[in-house]
């Protein structure tokens, strides 16, 4: 709330937009409908010209995009990016909310380089057509002060959530729902893949697969109570030892339909060696191997 | 609805149960609940005394079981314990309903082993404890008539839901829903090990990547679309070439905080060989890498 009792801000302060990919871009539309002033910026030109035709001004130097206003959000394509085009680059006075996708370990050097008081980090959990929609949501990390100043314009893009002082929360927690989303994609290509192998319609399929992933997308607390407690045995509803003694199963019909099964193949061999010595614990066991080589 | 037109048949038909593990005392408790009359029998003694306590017959052996019901439904460890339990046994005018976890060519050779117009395979889409309760689903296939007869009987365990006359269409399709979900709670398990390590609990990000995971299983759709159709370039969110540049984030992430990610790595691998030359397709595009090695 700090920053909204500044002299001259408003709830709608204006905004520059460094980067104009598809996501820069959707960022910018959604300041500009929400009645923000925006300047935006793009490396290569050509990018800008639906915002401007939409009230944005274009700044013709990355110092003249930072120089225009106080908040400067960057949505480049890497962190190298970021450091390379805010090198030489004043921001005394700014604060830089970094929404580019990057690690916990770059969001903190960034946030050293540029000066943990001003520097915020984000990561977007949406794709750029949803931004500003009801299911899209951004995680924040970094200077709480420079996130309560910023947060009329970051409320534009949907649910902003602050996670903390350490700069690094919001990309770990980006970067661990990617992994989420990442594993249950690779079963997804997997299950329709073996469909289709069969001469069933994917289409026809997909929305049971939906139903059912959505269904056992409730379970992730349970294990997650597991890991917590580290009591592995708790609450299992499937042992391990069963669910390794049906997993032939899995194997030998995609293999018969001609679909290579590498994509759950690691999870296949973790369940087998853990149930090896304890057949009564719940999937979560399996955690302690990846320990092992890390 | 043939079935119910059958001298002595009514709404709630007697069923036989075989197997009393978890999932087969979930079957008969839900049957006794709903007004069935059930016979009960398990290979090894002392797993049916509350279902008899609740009004089951306990058979004394398995031929005995068979003779008491027209409806015989089986839940077996494995579908080689279905053939050494059912060997020798007369199933003349019985109906077999398997729900023995298996495989479709399984399936189908029990269909025509036991007689395809009396089999009816079936493929649970619940736990135990869920038996009965609004979200449980079963898939059903092989006989038609077989399945009318026995419908009253298997509504009671949740949706029912007849896929066709080929019998292996039940474990087909409760394979690949058990791949997808696989698959899902890999990325789960890799993403709650990662929060744990970086000091973050488990408990407090579930919730967040629940509704993650909730949102985006609603792009399975557009995936099965895209395979259907063979354009793995069409409707494109996010293209591969941006998404293989991004991997290493979540891999370096997860070494840096000593998970091992090879839960993940043969998506990443996958990713990597298939945007070398096709970076504008979305992810499906891999499923062309699955049927390489098969």
């Amino acid at each position: 709330m700090v920053g909204r009792t500044v002299a001259g801000m408003t709830n709608n302060p204006p905004v520059t937009v460094l980067g104009l990919g598809a996501m820069g871009r959707a960022l910018a539309r959604t300041l500009l409908a929400a009645g923000h002033p925006t300047t935006v910026w793009n490396r290569t030109p050509g990018k800008d010209d639906e915002l401007v035709a939409a009230g944005a001004v274009r700044a013709a130097t990355v110092a003249d995009a930072v120089a225009a206003h106080r908040i400067v959000l960057a949505c480049l394509l890497t962190n190298d990016t970021v450091d390379e085009v805010l090198t030489g680059v004043p921001l005394d006075g700014r604060i830089l909310v970094n929404l580019t996708n990057g690690t916990p370990a770059q969001a903190r050097a960034l946030a050293t380089a540029y000066g943990p008081d001003r520097y915020l980090d984000g990561g977007i959990m949406a794709v750029p057509p949803t931004i500003g929609g009801p299911h899209a949501f951004v995680l924040y990390s970094g200077s709480a002060p420079a996130y309560d100043e910023a947060r009329p314009a970051l409320e534009t893009f949907g649910e902003a959530r602050y996670l903390g002082a350490d700069p690094g929360l919001a990309a770990l927690h980006d970067i661990a729902l990617l992994s989420g989303m990442y594993g249950m994609v690779g079963g997804v290509l997997h299950a329709l893949a073996l469909v289709r192998a069969a001469g069933v319609s994917a289409t026809g399929f997909a929305p049971l697969l939906t139903r059912w992933l959505t269904a056992m997308a409730g379970g992730v607390g349970r294990y997650a109570a597991q890991l917590d407690a580290g009591e592995y045995g708790r609450d299992v509803v499937s042992n391990l030892g069963m669910q390794a003694a049906a997993w032939d199963n899995l194997t030998d019909t995609a293999r018969a339909e001609g679909v290579d099964p590498r994509l759950l193949a690691p999870l296949g061999d973790l369940m087998r060696r853990r149930a090896a010595d304890h057949p009564d614990e719940d999937l979560t066991g399996i955690v302690e191997l990846l320990k092992e080589t890390a």
